[in-house]
């Protein structure tokens, strides 16, 4: 069945952006897109993100080549948020962990700060990847 | 391993959470979270999140008694976005549909909207569910 979305994009013309790995399920990372960037995920197959602060169209992996292969964009019931299903080359976040979110809530503190475990293993070496 | 981690609150003192089926690995939704939705996340291990059209803290499944069941709160490396592992009672979509993700891209036109393709089956009957 098929069905037109519409996309409601906000003041910044930015909607979040989640990359889950299409194999494992894992949730890789969360982050913005633009009406641009989608449009070069559709059209490249590779996941384009758009980055606040550097303020620019990014294509994810463009530094550490650690790029997204993207097999389905899907967009949620309301236009505002997209799912990436992603093939990942490397690892997806920055600090050398497949997933950004490595990291399980213990305790939560006063001063929005909370104890953490970390629950993964990192996948590369981040100084070797962004040198 | 256990690390402090510091939440990155935006001025509206909302980052968004993302709900994962702890079983499936489906992606269920996106919502927005405050510090004190994080709070009573954690306290109650029911869902939590802050709707921010009606501007209130927001228990899921209030209205249609479909509870997430939260069995792990991760946050990610920028602090910036949370993931919420979740047992769903029912569906997470209010349109019927197990996960608000229920459509994927076919082809995008000019004017921000797109042609989509339904993947998934409805799992309860919205009008009777927020009745």
């Amino acid at each position: 069945m098929t069905e037109e979305a519409a996309f409601a994009f906000d003041d910044s013309d930015l909607l979040p952006a989640i990359a889950q790995d299409v194999d494992s399920g894992d949730v890789l990372m969360l982050a913005y897109v633009s009406p641009e960037a989608v449009e070069q995920t559709v059209e490249t197959g590779l996941a384009h993100y758009y980055s606040r602060s550097r303020d620019e169209l990014w294509k994810k992996g463009d530094t550490s080549g650690h790029v997204q292969h993207v097999q389905e964009v899907r967009v949620d019931c309301d236009g505002d948020a997209f799912l990436y299903l992603v093939k990942q080359e490397g690892g997806a976040c920055h600090t050398g962990y497949e997933s950004c979110f490595y990291r399980q809530i213990e305790e939560l503190n006063e001063d929005s700060t909370a104890e953490t475990q970390i629950v993964a293993e990192k996948v590369f070496d981040p100084e070797e990847a962004y040198e």
